[in-house]
């Protein structure tokens, strides 16, 4: 730690390293605020274009060597790393930490996995040091312009630290999207989920799309309509918005629709698996966006795809009369799928609150997701209603209003999920999310079947409806039931 | 490490050290094949026990202490070691590495978690002792009577150890249910899949019975009828006759079918979870073992089934006309589902070989899966044949035997998977496989949608069907398409 006083030259508010575009585009941001902003890039060519080509729109204090970037700060100094996840925020913060005084605030504006930021949080804590990981949606648009931010971390910084970030947050009714969600690595967990939902919403729109395709024969022109049309309803939102955008979109070179001519094998960089990974280890079943991480991996499974290619298909054949109808079943059953994965990244979040003791207000996260970032939806609107009407509301689709609008629409999300099985298109995001509904609200799971048969070769007891207490059988005996 | 050579007492060929259930019943294995056993277990009173109840089946070596333990076994001396996964085998392992000698044999039969048994066969590598991860799987019955064995560690310490755990294990048709699956984690890793299998042939099963007992009002006694019949073909397995056999059984208390007086909630002891966080990490896709995982998580969510209960249904209702025609469409579905299931496992076990440079043999796999364990099946007689046919086979579905059976059930599995959805019956299992399945066969799949969506919000680019390259469309410019 230096001992040293800020120097007289101390005069930025706030200091961004890492320049590439994000953190470049965030920097400006702060400087369109009128803040005066530190910048500092291990090669300084990035730091100097940053100034050259964006200087006019604020102050920014540049340095060539993290020293001197630090002391260019106000105390307590606020820094912002934007670097790649991983071994290099690591070696940015190993540089930075000497250079630092108690109650200097660290944030990791990066997509780092939680128990890394858990595990920064509490390294820093004990050099008096306050670290924010923030989870940070809307990719290079939100970071010029508002994104929503996702601030973890101790309570204590969000005094210094937050009105900044809500400052040059994406805003909604004039409500900013950003809030402290919680302590140490709460922040990140959530915007990880974000990401797991956006992976369930994208995958439900492209069953949508691919069903109305085959059923409907459409052109993909004609199904931009229809999401276009969509998006002035209650599925609103940037995800359905941009489908619109894409589908409409005609390959110059070709002529033809650009979705047609794009590879049809989808990446993924790991935030979807995370969610899955950490549902998993909560205990909490996240079939939408399991499915839809899976579908990817499908997608990109070629030599599998190959060897499937001539398989037995014997499916039915489409035949809809009512076009229409077709169409605003489809609608139904995605809104319904919808509810649902936001239902259970919902329930993940409540989960994990719980394990690790962040009291993460879920109405908050909805609220903060409305502008900015990816999954950014009129319906975010709905799910911060819900959590106001009852902040321990245990299941979301279980509110009034969603109870209403998924009881509205699950009879066409029966068909939908029907007809594709028979006709043969995937639909796994639709069905998947249709079973976890039927399993939720089914009076007897025949898991008493799975529990008996776990007896039966393991021991593992069961529990009995009628009395209190853990039970086996002695199968390979006389079958005589004891207390376990 | 001790340097003084083994005592004139050194006599038992091998040794267990735990002698709860598990430990005990190998040890009496061993002993019954006509090994001299050394055993030790820290509560001196298990020992005792073992030796007073059934010393009269062989010649066992009770030792008080670890290092006596350690004296009376012959060199290279093989130490298996049986007491719970985590701390308590690193525990024991901690406590016996100074004991031993180069050359030596350390045998984990517990259910470690796969990263566990690489790291502990590297550190005991570097010490000259052989760490041997061996999967088990058969319970205390297996264990006792001949379990199926998936030893992983060094090829080198097969030749004095598999023998011996060969003579043990069960044996179909002559063949020994035991093989050397690969270096280090290979042995654990094969039975943690072997696990996750299990997890999805068992909630497979349930969703038969619950689709048969909703549809035909069959009570559980006819159903473990049907059972027993299938028992007789294509699904002849343990799974299915125990199925029989638990859906007979009637509660002595109340005169009710003990399935009924179960409570329905399914426990879970953590290779289900592992088996599909490991897969999301090897991005292979394991659908319907994690459908299986989640099922049981939805059955023990108890406040949100709680909040469910009354959410809106509109199901169809049952009717059907030809009984005997439902129960073979679901025995039809049932065998596609399973045959997905298997297929995704023994992917994973590819994917898995292939990153960790295991070079499992998939067929030998299904071969010593035949008898002993959980899963064991006629069934797994046709995957040997299919990777004897062609030890790289891409994808076990796309064989042509697996082709032609699932061929012959696809429409049935079709209708199955329509009516679970049109009369509210959960089935996430049987409707996941068959999405996994049409997605696999797809010419195109809507994952072009998804990538242009991630090119429009974050730049991640795609690639053309047709030409070379990673393109990327300026979306919030003038949609030119640039090379990325």
């Amino acid at each position: 730690m230096m001992t040293t006083s800020p120097t007289p030259t101390a005069t930025a508010q706030v200091g961004v390293v890492g320049l590439a575009v994000m953190g470049s585009n965030l920097a400006r941001n702060f400087a369109r605020h009128g803040y005066r902003v530190a910048v500092y890039n291990r090669t300084g060519a990035k730091t100097d274009e940053l100034v050259r080509a964006h200087g006019d729109e604020g102050t920014f204090v540049p340095s060539a060597g993290l020293a001197g970037f630090v002391a260019s700060l106000e105390r307590p100094r606020r820094v912002v790393i934007m670097v790649k996840a991983g071994g290099p925020t690591d070696a940015v913060i190993d540089e930075l930490v000497p250079l630092l005084e108690p109650g200097d605030i660290v944030v990791d504006g990066g997509n780092a996995h939680f128990p890394d930021t858990v595990r920064r949080e509490a390294a820093l804590a004990e050099k008096g040091l306050h670290f924010v990981g923030a989870g940070i949606s809307g990719g290079e648009e939100g970071a010029l312009n508002g994104p929503s931010i996702m601030p973890g971390g101790p309570a204590a910084s969000y005094a210094a630290l937050g009105p900044m970030l809500e400052e040059i947050s994406a805003h909604v009714d004039g409500v900013p999207c950003c809030t402290h969600v919680g302590p140490d690595g709460a922040g990140h967990f959530v915007k990880m989920v974000h990401n797991g939902i956006e992976y369930a919403d994208m995958q439900l729109i492209a069953e949508a799309y691919d069903l109305m395709r085959h059923a409907l024969g459409a052109t993909p022109s004609e199904l931009a309509q229809v999401f276009a049309d969509w998006n002035a309803g209650d599925l609103d939102s940037f995800l359905i918005e941009i489908t619109a955008e894409v589908l409409a979109h005609t390959d110059a070179e070709t002529g033809k629709a650009l979705v047609d001519v794009i590879v049809d094998e989808a990446g993924q960089k790991g935030t979807g698996r995370w969610t899955v990974q950490a549902a998993l280890d909560l205990g909490v079943p996240v079939t939408g966006i399991a499915e839809a991480t899976f579908a990817r991996a499908v997608s990109s499974s070629v030599p599998q795809r190959r060897a499937a290619r001539d398989l037995p298909a014997h499916v039915g054949t489409w035949d809809v009369a009512d076009r229409d109808g077709f169409v605003e079943d489809v609608r139904k059953a995605l809104y319904a799928s919808k509810v649902v994965a936001y239902s259970q990244g919902f329930d993940q979040i409540a989960a994990a609150s719980a394990e690790y003791g962040w009291d993460i207000d879920r109405g908050a996260m909805a609220r903060i997701w409305r502008g900015g970032c990816i999954i950014r939806a009129t319906f975010l609107d709905r799910i911060t209603e819900a959590y106001q009407r009852d902040p321990g509301l245990p299941l979301l689709i279980a509110d009034p209003y969603f109870a209403d609008a998924v009881g509205e629409g699950v009879a066409a999300w029966r068909r939908i999920v029907s007809l594709a099985a028979l006709n043969g298109v995937p639909a796994p995001a639709f069905s998947s999310s249709l079973a976890y509904y039927d399993a939720l609200r089914a009076e007897r799971l025949p898991a008493a079947l799975v529990q008996a048969q776990r007896d039966f070769f393991g021991a593992h007891t069961y529990r009995r409806v009628d009395k209190d207490g853990t039970y086996h059988t002695l199968w390979s005996e006389d079958r005589r039931e004891v207390v376990a």
